[in-house]
């Protein structure tokens, strides 16, 4: 293996790669060669701009820690973690579509009761979220445990303060026997990404906003059922068709209906998909 | 641009870079999401694989700092470097090839002149290395600037030790004005590329040894030539056919002969192309 060349060098590598024990690893290391050579092949990547493809990935794991996630950033942005949700969740019609994850998930956030406030001190317009979870067949879901988490008034969740010690406007709740749940919150506002950083001035080279449309996070578990990841959107947002994440699905748009105090009322029902 | 699935997303994500001002930019852009997307759809990727994925990505960042570079190594052990290389070093016969730069290259290392011992202190059998600097006709390039950087006899560079604090087997050497260059160092010996971080875990579950056969680093710059970065490999070495980077060219291959007194010779001699 001596003298590789441009036309011998990808069959050399997925040479190496093909006493991988585990099957699936080796077939997505041979794919991902493939894949990877084509796009250097295709662009005829220039030395410097391999060196500018190194630091660009430096940048981003030196930018990544236990409360910011460029890594997931970038793959929202380059449409790769909506493509593999839409790739995952091929759900029978009737179910809530899934969306994208996100990088601002926190494990264990709080618990809450149903009617708790989980705003927490979180600044915006005062929001009372309610619905019910239930099967393909309209059958309440009860007891089913849901993550909620959403940016406040300012676009930021509460893991973007360096100097905020405690959750806000994120929490742990669970539907009752009957599947009901409802919270307070606050209202859910448009927001752009963390854009500065290495995603923030790739999205500024492309000529790109950095927009969100206004949603509210929901990761729902209940046993027997697959787990739900989604969000839901709020109506007239003017970025629901540039989501610079590519996650809007026309199902999760709903209206936060400003009441006669001036609070706002979501009501949002989510339909699980059973276990295979 | 709504409820994008996994046969839409794709030329939504491309549409979405189309207006990048910088044209090159707007290439590369258009085919990474391309091959991106292709590779993800063509493994069927799974969230669980996303996300390890992510983890990968970041654990590279995280163990990259000023004196490690995964990412290199990464794109080294892939084949992408060396692709990189053998694409944009397409020379006419005669002059010394290239191969991969590695990630262990160090700005602004010492200066030495002709003669001296670039070891400085670094273990390893002694070794002489002599040469000349030419142009493709013969004539001798005068005064070349010529940055040399090698492994210990432990397998390590300067800059793998943490506690030491200057440098040792590298340095900045010139040709005298008949091209030629003469120093001591050490002997060059194969070593296993780092293996303590994400890519040696990545070579362990692909069944591949982290070894890169013994060899010299040299990068050379004469005005008028292109900057030539490349190896000499040591003849005979048992990972000649087999470097975990995929680096080795025949006419890189070289003896170093063992003197009557127990040290070592290379000579060689390297051929510059000129500018275009």
């Amino acid at each position: 293996m001596r003298n590789l060349n441009q036309d011998t060098i990808t069959q050399a590598v997925i040479e190496r790669f093909s006493h991988t024990p585990d099957p699936r690893l080796k077939e997505i290391m041979t794919s991902l060669v493939q894949h990877l050579h084509a796009f250097a092949r295709e662009v005829r990547l220039t030395e410097e701009e391999w060196f500018q493809g190194i630091q660009f990935l430096t940048d981003t794991g030196h930018i990544t820690d236990d409360k910011r996630q460029e890594f997931i950033l970038l793959s929202d942005t380059l449409g790769l973690s909506m493509l593999t949700v839409a790739m995952n969740n091929d759900k029978p019609a009737g179910c809530t579509e899934s969306t994208v994850f996100g990088p601002f998930f926190v494990e264990s956030a709080p618990e809450y009761k149903n009617g708790d406030d989980v705003a927490n001190g979180a600044t915006g317009l005062p929001c009372q979220v309610r619905g019910t979870v239930k099967g393909l067949d309209g059958t309440p879901v009860p007891n089913a445990r849901m993550n909620v988490w959403q940016a406040d008034a300012e676009g930021n969740y509460d893991v973007q303060y360096a100097d905020l010690a405690h959750a806000q406007a994120r929490g742990v709740l669970h539907a009752d026997d009957q599947g009901r749940f409802h919270f307070k919150t606050i209202l859910a506002e448009a927001y752009p990404i963390p854009s500065d950083g290495p995603v923030g001035r790739m999205l500024k080279a492309t000529a790109n906003h950095p927009w969100r449309p206004a949603h509210l996070h929901f990761m729902i578990e209940a046993p027997g059922y697959q787990r739900l990841i989604t969000h839901v959107f709020r109506n007239r947002d003017q970025y629901l068709d540039s989501d610079v994440v590519f996650g809007v699905r026309q199902s999760l748009v709903a209206d936060w209906e400003q009441q006669p105090d001036g609070s706002y009322l979501l009501e949002y029902d989510f339909v699980l998909n059973p276990e295979k």
